[in-house]
């Protein structure tokens, strides 16, 4: 195995959808396990949002490397009512389940938009259909967060000047394990590192903190309890100035000692605040301490601080960066696109004006200007060739079971994301308005559609 | 231990805060770690709420009864910059670290408001602000969702007649593990099951399916795939009806068997549909047959689609509802209220009129009329003695790290969220408009404050 690749957080093998089960019997029951190709892809941008960034990769290839059924899971599956009349012989199946198909994807750091596929998966239908629902909510939760947190990072340089955003959000995460993700989607979408211990640890992301409200409150009065705290951290030393009062705080940090790092502000008006905080430190000769400022953030709140020039060098933003608040679910969906039938290629696809599905197994091609900046996409068949100067988007990343693709250090996917970000046109990139970056469906991918429409039509109302 | 605890779903001793961390070195290097009281509580209802449903509290039990640190999680923190001048006794002492505290909570399935604590923890301060990241994150999240299911549920009973509620979100939540947590918070206030498979396994929750689109366009034909389900499924067939065609596919589900149990819709105006497909069945005598609906659904339309009397009998809900998506963050903070210092009790608050805190151990009386229904409440100190008739809702749950209360089944919790919510006026219930229970501060606790907010404004500028 890839040695960037773990073990899951947990055993995730029950994270199925009851009807992926009883499909799954249905389809061994009916002797009926032909290759299905299924692709993940967003039908329309979320609100407030021009493009989407590619995340959640490497964890759906864990899964299903690690996919597998034990005899616990076994047990609970046959006593359900449900199963009563399902033969013995999709137990043993499934006790010698595996994932033996192919798996292609868009590397995570990479911008998309709707109707590209992110994830396209190869396999007899029974594998195929079994791993959806955790494929879907891997990659819909970390590139939600990447989406958003490119978003804030981006604000927080609006002027030019290169300021660090870090994730706080834990608390306010859908969970542990939300939180965890949230701080790897974010990092990898720009963020200078997280709060989150367990994710500094396994995903080895940098880790940051400051001090809570309750340390200050915990001793006889603030400046004791500053002084307590840089006794330990002398050059760590990030002092939450807000608990009493700004000013008072900050002047109980400069009496401090000389070699505290910064102040971090969590309340008030924080345009207002950091400037009388910069002016106070800097009167003190205290210009080498940073300002935090923290309290509810998001991508608006930072780009109006900025743009109005707060004297904030860091951002911790939490709640609305990791639940996406202005956007809180991403809609990938899993669709079937093509399938082989004793050897013949079948498309798929759904007609219906609202909900229309592409048949067949896609590729995304990025169309590259001089600079290799992003021109605009078409969605094709894989098979296609296309003449104009491009990059081909998905990549093989699991065949017949196997990692053939080498899985980059995190590192190497925020730089990735950097390279990418960079790419594409400053218009999209606003945070306040639509710009619709141009994705077209190639011709193939068109006349096979309506091919199968015409076809399907005389069998089937639609 | 209790049987209905179990181990966490993974290793989440890790799942801080850095800053958790920095504050217990810091109360380590300044030898102090007196016993301190912390209180999670919600300071304002988030929008379209005017109740909560307390839930979490049983994962908050498992973790804290688990917590400890092994040696690559000590060989990783050691290791990090801000740890250097840390001396060993800290990573001794943290290699020993048990939760040796207190906590008392409301119980999950209990009605509660913003100010009164779900969870409060009384511990040597290093162990009581250790756990606070994961504390919050959990008791947010499902108390969330619990409280957004009992929207969603109340919604589809309105006009008198109980229907079901299925929750169907996991491939939208917030990763794999939020799914879980939604399942398990959603079927406690009140929703019949969930579609996801670990959490019937893990929680013991009625799981529940059908099949999806792809199934249909996986055979040849919709009639050919609806036989070949129910071959497999005779009795617990539900069939999409949607691929195509609603009315083809309702006819075709006539079709199949007259034991099928359901259909499912999934698009289109669910009201016409519902109408449509119910006359279609009735006519074609089977009447027996359920209409389950889904797609995109919240408390807003079933209530629309119940209150114009739509003939369906199950609502599959999934995104809105595990995202609590018109509110997808809860705020609940972990506050200082109380501490021992060499036996002499110390209150500790916030003044600040935005983010003030009422200092003190509490307990929350909520005053009960003659059939037990809730009239108000007073969050009150621990000690007071209430006379008017009441319950206390904060139960002892963990002493010195022991269990010292009976967990309660997942389904008992479900009945005690029943019986809860029966005692809450009607109005409350209301899923469009503000209504607020009146919750008031004890006498004692207003004079502690004004106490407290005398003797410390002397020292410190508030």
């Amino acid at each position: 195995m890839n040695s960037v690749l773990q073990k899951p957080l947990f055993r995730q093998n029950m994270i199925f959808d009851l009807y992926e089960l009883t499909m799954a019997a249905g389809y061994f029951c009916n002797n009926y396990n032909d290759e299905a190709t299924f692709e993940v892809f967003v039908r329309e941008m979320p609100e407030n949002r021009n493009y989407l960034v590619a995340a959640g990769l490497q964890q759906v290839a864990e899964y299903l490397l690690d996919l597998k059924f034990d005899s616990d899971e076994l047990t609970y599956l046959k006593q359900l009512k449900v199963f009563q009349n399902v033969p013995a012989g999709f137990w043993e199946y499934l006790s010698n389940f595996r994932f033996n198909g192919d798996m292609w994807a868009i590397p995570e750091g990479e911008i998309v938009f709707p109707g590209e596929p992110l994830i396209r998966i190869t396999a007899p239908i029974i594998e195929a259909q079994l791993v959806e629902t955790f494929v879907l909510t891997m990659i819909n939760y970390q590139t939600m967060i990447a989406s958003k947190a490119a978003r804030v990072v981006y604000a927080a340089q609006l002027n030019g000047k290169k300021r660090d955003v870090l994730e706080f959000g834990s608390r306010r995460a859908h969970g542990p394990e939300a939180g965890l993700l949230a701080a790897r989607a974010s990092y990898i979408a720009g963020c200078t590192g997280t709060s989150n211990v367990l994710a500094g640890m396994r995903f080895n992301i940098p880790v940051y903190g400051t001090a809570a409200h309750s340390w200050t409150l915990a001793f006889s009065n603030e400046l004791e309890a500053f002084q307590n705290y840089y006794k330990t951290f002398p050059e760590s030393t990030i002092l939450l100035i807000d608990t009493y009062s700004i000013e008072q705080g900050v002047r109980n940090a400069i009496k401090t000692g000389p070699m505290i790092r910064g102040v971090r502000i969590d309340s008030g008006d924080l345009l207002d605040e950091s400037k009388k905080v910069r002016q106070i430190l800097d009167d003190a000769g205290m210009d080498h301490v940073n300002i935090v400022a923290s309290g509810d953030l998001n991508e608006y709140k930072i780009a109006r601080l900025v743009q109005n020039g707060a004297p904030i060098d860091s951002f911790g933003v939490g709640t609305q960066m990791v639940t996406s608040a202005d956007a809180p679910s991403l809609g990938g969906i899993y669709k079937l696109v093509e399938q082989k039938i004793k050897g013949k290629i079948r498309y798929r696809a759904k007609f219906s004006p609202k909900k229309i599905t592409y048949p067949g197994k896609k590729q995304v091609f990025r169309f590259l200007g001089n600079d290799d900046n992003y021109i605009s996409d078409t969605i094709g068949l894989e098979s296609e060739e296309i003449k104009k100067r491009h990059k081909k988007l998905l990549v093989p990343v699991i065949e017949k079971g196997e990692v053939v693709y080498d899985f980059p250090e995190i590192s190497q996917i925020r730089e990735n994301f950097f390279k990418n970000f960079e790419r594409l046109d400053t218009r999209y990139k606003a945070i306040d308005r639509k710009e619709i970056y141009p994705v077209h469906y190639s011709d193939a991918i068109q006349k096979l559609l309506n091919d199968l429409q015409t076809s399907e039509t005389k069998v089937e109302t639609v």
